[in-house]
């Protein structure tokens, strides 16, 4: 099959590019109005070629029925300060009026066996194109920063064995995981106060306190 | 005083800006070569001016003396995977020829009381300017990611007790700074394997298998 | 009054990255597809406060409606390689369902008495923000580089002389307006053969001939 | 061959991100001190391969003498406002301490037959890579508005045509070349005005006139 790739990832990477801009124009209003942000950062992209090709293969779908069942050509991820705020995220996308959540996954209440944690929404957003609108599957991630961490090691390590991990490397990502899992526990109890110091400092001169932000990519 | 912050701290924005350039291409290098990178991502910042003002109070140094007193109007953050590629970025940094180290502070090795880990330099950068070569200072900070997020939590909460925690607190931020390296020295446990995964990937399809960097802010 | 600007503004802005975003993704699906593009770039700005200040003076809005008649707090630029373009990107914005077009002046078939000339569209753009969706005011100025640059030409004596150009001053911008209108119309005259040399040249490799697009900022 | 391109390119690439940094940081300078800014905006771009391929069989380069016989893998380019500022440009891109001029074409006093004109710049910029620095080769073009307009429709003829044009579009590609360089001359004309105006808005309130830099890509 001789598919023109870029012209048929168009749409998809038209999709990241805006809900990119908007999800990060989220984030700056938490900044510029008295509230906790529980937007830390957000990344996007789209599936390379070569992944959809073997995801293709190994789930058994179509390329001619990517659109539909490939529900993650279009990729964004929203990492947020604390566990509490994936749940705020959550509810703020679904009140959204500009895409529609249509699946959700609780792998944060519900961890994977291999101690992945992360909430997934798939969303069907509406993108304007030359002369059409085109209405597009996205895969919305949501997690800590500590989740995230894992999840990469993770990944990095399926390349390498294909899922079969050796028992020894099992045993450490687990406890890489419980250390993950820990230090979003000790946060959670510190996010209150956190909370308070960001709307206490931002009533004082009109700036938020939260300086991880000033520092920019 | 009625000083043109906007123009005085110039060369300061244009250092973070060469520099944001100059190490994110040293991300891509390795990316593209066999290796495993020991650049997370890279972030920067120039001090704001009411931080400034602050420090300059709180430090006492005079307003006159602030180009060669105080070292971090430019700043640069640097992240690391794991706790053993921050040595190895500090080499890296040493070795190049288009600034030079003038100052280091290991606070990974030696952790300060309060929790905080983090590799200082202090580098002197030459900085084409419309007519001239001005030396300016520039901080560079490398830590972990699980370092980076208890900073910026401990340096929010800063702003709210001016540095007197209350004991509650306190107890808790030790007790996530512990957390986050406990998670650390997990992933170092990983770490040998992580390197060989990722240049094994490498050499069959000549792409990088660590995923986290084809998603962009 | 003392009106938190940023915060006023933040829609604004928010509109502004939203549409140059959509309005980019625009001109790199012409490159892709087979077809003249009639977007040469898209640029944006808001306003800045003190111009909003002087403008509110000036044509006597009360700040307590910025917001609705004070159509170019958001304001976006189309530029376009050749005058026919312009009518095509007219129709192109008029057709999009994610914004709406309230108000059109034709600048171009009727310059103004200063030689301006431009398309301009005034549109109602839905912004999502925290938790509502704002309809803001935008304005599209559509016109050829010629256009563009007699324009911030004019733009810029007009600060010095606030529209009261000495005769000799007004001479000289009467024949630049002349001469920018004379290259837009021989360029005219070589359209066809550019459209047909674009999409000739992609047929061939796939790969859009004009290169100005590979230069980016 | 089976050269790798990406990896060969990455000098030239992080050569160009570097160079559009360190120049668009001089247009700012010049926005922020009371001065005409000769800067209009920079461009950049690496040279595809396949135009490498093409041009290294039509030049007879051979692919293993690219470094130091094919001058523009890495392109700069510099718009100015008026054909004077592409001399100042000139002047002060000799006078920097991070790069060295090589060699100089001044297409713009002595135009090619073509019609073309415009500034040629050969440098040698050293670029710290991981572990060395290497010394590449870089056009940096300078030209006006006006002068790049034309290029770029004349080059995208030249993918037609392959550089034998018809007699009629030679004709019409005359003529718009001759507007091009009259509406260069009208502009020089009104030079000294606008440049006194930039200087006197600014002495006012601080901030530049010139509100196209207001509007960003």
């Amino acid at each position: 099959m001789d598919r023109d790739w870029e012209l048929f990832l168009l749409p998809y990477t038209q999709t990241v590019n805006e809900l990119k801009v908007k999800l990060k124009g989220i984030r700056t209003s938490y900044q510029l109005s008295k509230q906790h942000g529980p937007i830390e950062f957000v990344t996007g992209r789209v599936k390379p070629v070569n992944s959809i090709l073997l995801k293709s293969r190994t789930r058994n779908v179509s390329l001619e029925k990517l659109e539909t069942e490939m529900e993650d050509l279009a990729g964004i991820r929203i990492m947020c300060p604390f566990v509490e705020d994936i749940y705020d995220v959550v509810t703020l996308l679904k009140n959204r009026h500009d895409f529609k959540v249509v699946q959700e996954k609780d792998y944060v209440t519900n961890k994977k066996n291999s101690g992945y944690r992360s909430y997934h929404l798939i969303c069907e957003y509406p993108v304007q194109l030359i002369d059409e609108v085109k209405y597009v599957l996205v895969e919305i991630q949501i997690r800590t920063l500590a989740m995230n961490f894992w999840a990469s090691i993770e990944h990095s390590l399926n390349y390498k064995y294909q899922g079969e991990f050796p028992h020894e490397i099992n045993l450490r990502l687990q406890k890489a995981a419980e250390s993950a899992f820990q230090l979003d526990e000790e946060m959670s109890t510190i996010r209150e106060e956190i909370k308070e110091a960001q709307s206490n400092f931002r009533f004082k001169d009109g700036k938020s306190s939260f300086n991880r932000n000033e520092w920019k990519e």
